[in-house]
């Protein structure tokens, strides 16, 4: 009954910079999709089944055989790579994101975590269980894995790592800490929750499966046990942005639809300006990084929802129906931001109105029961990737915070920034190896 | 650009108490399922594109084209039957669960509100937009629908009510409460919450997309605004029960498949002996339905994570991996409670110990962020039903409540019971007609 452990992942990575590799889903009924289960034993074999994503493009599993994306596919997304997936890759379905806080002054200890976790997470994208797994190893010795994802597919998860300002004031690294990772000044309106603000560390896991995205958080915090600890965390059920402009735009709680104009994730030149780190950005270890800014927006469902569909429309600049901007016919054609008022989100938004910026993002509904008040706990678990937050969400959110129209609605009541680093290369590296290194 | 109302819905429906029908799904290509939006202005055919289930089985989704269960099925279930969908039906993904507090005395009033919920149930259930839909009507009011699931399938909703005990303290219905609508009793370890507790009226929404469980929450309170308001509410990101014996059952967790010996929604013996309230059992108005026990229970997840192998498979009284009881090979042989130990959780709930109590189980996995002490706030939030919670719920917890080896590992926060009216049998009748019209 003991699990075998298996040979080190051997997915085909495209070795270009930008460009995630993505493993396609294997046949659907001579050889199902591994499951975290069947693959047990198979060696690294059995994780070869498909070719990775070839000429530059960021593939979508099942491509071809749906016109839709690939939802709840049971695909793996390759872990190695330039750059951490989770940020390009094709929007999974869920999230569970949690921050940490750091527990231990040892560095060396601190690494070896780095290195357990990057040895976990790169077994659980592929579809398989931490260590032993659940059931392996010995009686009188707790599992290596939990086991709730036992039997479940890769589900297309990834996991990506990034490190708070706070992380910079220990184990040496205050010179190291990028200029770019600066503490976020306070917008007008913000009403900032601390216990559900900053964090050493994060960890934001994506996956078409939710149970698979809470699986890798809690493994993960497992492992971390006593080195750190859980300091929020938050579960998003949808996605309201997508990096794949093929699929049907999602819609946020307040019913429009959401990143319309969002960065593709296989537009290499617009995510090399304004989402990856190049090496002249610095800091050195940084590059092929991003910055990720992220912002629990409480929305007050109730009030929105008693408001007239034109105030709707006006708030957005767009149509409810369609997303069409306004005065235009489809949602894909370009705002004329001069039609829409002067208040309105998308043209406050819009990168010529804040010199160019553009962010890419990744945001997820969110629904945490009730307040107390009788009114639903729910808004967008907003999450953004850019090259850098003084010429990406910081201009942006200061165009809003004074003068959105959609303040009524809205509140900031969560935030946090990390710095990303650069993807792990291949089974010899580890998550923050460039910093911890010193070497790039 | 207005929506059309459609006309009323033309699903087929079994006429045999027990039977849910449930609607296949389109073919995939030529003719897409129908969306939220799709639908609008087909009128009532477009409901009619598959034939009940037939014979006597609630059929699965998409039954015959996978070995799995209809997951993310874009698929619609009947709203209309003897019983209401959401119990025997298979188990959805995803749950949406509010408890709601009554604000109200006006007893024409909440009737009006029953009956404007069930026209809104019957719409979503099938995949519509409440009312004119999100973009419809005028636009100087308030849109019908909040329109986050505008192009989403039906993904197999279900929408479930029941009224909890204080709600016969109003509107003259001291009467009509039934004997078995008791006061759940404390049992030994309670820890219960009053905020996540109680309630006079329930709504469980389960659907495959959580988008649209939630979307379906949110549109009923919304119209009961100034009627109800919510008093709490929990989503459910994983089903840990399942109803359906040919899938693969889904695991808790604590890493262990759960409901391995659960009532089947097809076994219409079982489901008229321990899970429908008979004309017999009284009261009049409650033949057909069933009684909910909703549970919040907690699990300490970090204590169990580094508890050993050998002790986790002693508290269930099942090996971890294949689900086995102690000294047997599979999952579904008969258990041999005497080879398990006396506190064995297995030993304890299994009607043998309980006096052939046996309740089906429709309980989901949580996740609610983090306890303010680096804990996963996540568990358990069980749901059973159940044909007489004193001969069904009760007896079995207070077995565990007394003895459960579990019971170092878990916490019960949270309690609820409500009685479910039976179905709504067509377009002319409403959730808790035979309560509030006095007839069968």
């Amino acid at each position: 009954m003991a699990e075998q452990p298996v040979a080190q992942d051997q997915q085909e990575q495209s070795d270009q910079p930008g460009q995630p590799a993505v493993a396609a889903e294997a046949p659907a009924v001579d050889s199902p999709a591994p499951s975290r289960r069947s693959l047990l034993g198979w060696g690294g074999a059995g994780l070869a089944l498909g070719a990775a994503a070839a000429g530059g493009a960021v593939a979508m599993a099942r491509s071809g055989d749906s016109a839709e994306p690939a939802a709840e596919s049971g695909a793996a997304v390759a872990f190695h790579g330039a750059h951490q997936a989770g940020i390009a890759t094709p929007v999974q379905d869920r999230l569970h994101f949690a921050a940490f806080d750091v527990k231990t002054d040892d560095r060396a200890a601190f690494v070896q975590l780095l290195k357990d976790w990057t040895t976990a997470a790169a077994r659980m994208t592929a579809g398989h269980a931490v260590g032993e797994g659940a059931y392996g190893g010995l009686p009188e010795a707790p599992p290596d894995d939990t086991g709730e994802a036992l039997g479940l597919k890769p589900s297309r998860l990834t996991l990506t790592i990034g490190f708070g300002p706070s992380l910079f004031d220990r184990f040496g690294l205050r010179e190291q800490r990028p200029e770019a990772l600066l503490d976020l000044p306070k917008f007008p309106g913000d009403n900032l929750d601390k216990a559900r603000s900053d964090g050493d560390l994060c960890i934001q896991a994506c996956a078409d499966d939710p149970q698979v995205a809470v699986h890798a958080i809690r493994n993960l915090a497992r492992i971390g046990f006593g080195k750190v600890a859980v300091r929020w965390s938050q579960l998003g059920f949808g996605k309201t942005s997508s990096t794949t402009p093929e699929e049907q735009t999602p819609r946020n709680l307040m019913g429009f639809k959401d990143g319309t104009r969002n960065i593709a994730g296989t537009d290499t030149a617009e995510l090399a300006k304004h989402v990856w780190v190049s090496a002249s950005d610095g800091p050195e270890w940084m590059a092929g990084g991003s910055y990720l800014v992220a912002r629990r927006i409480r929305m007050n469902i109730e009030t929105w929802d008693r408001t007239s569909l034109q105030e709707q429309e006006d708030v957005f600049g767009r149509d409810k129906g369609e997303g069409a901007p306004v005065g235009k016919a489809k949602e894909h054609d370009e705002p004329f931001l001069k039609a829409m008022k002067p208040d309105a989100h998308v043209r406050l938004a819009h990168p010529d109105s804040n010199n160019g910026a553009k962010i890419l993002r990744r945001g997820y509904s969110f629904t945490d029961g009730t307040d107390g008040l009788g009114r639903l706990d729910a808004g967008l678990f907003f999450l953004a990737y850019q090259r850098d937050v003084r010429k990406g969400f910081i201009p942006v959110q200061q165009s809003l915070a004074r003068a959105d129209a959609l303040n009524e609605y809205i509140q900031h009541v969560g935030s946090a920034i990390f710095a990303i680093p650069p993807g792990v290369r291949d089974q010899d590296d580890w998550w923050g190896r460039t910093l911890f290194s010193g070497k790039a």
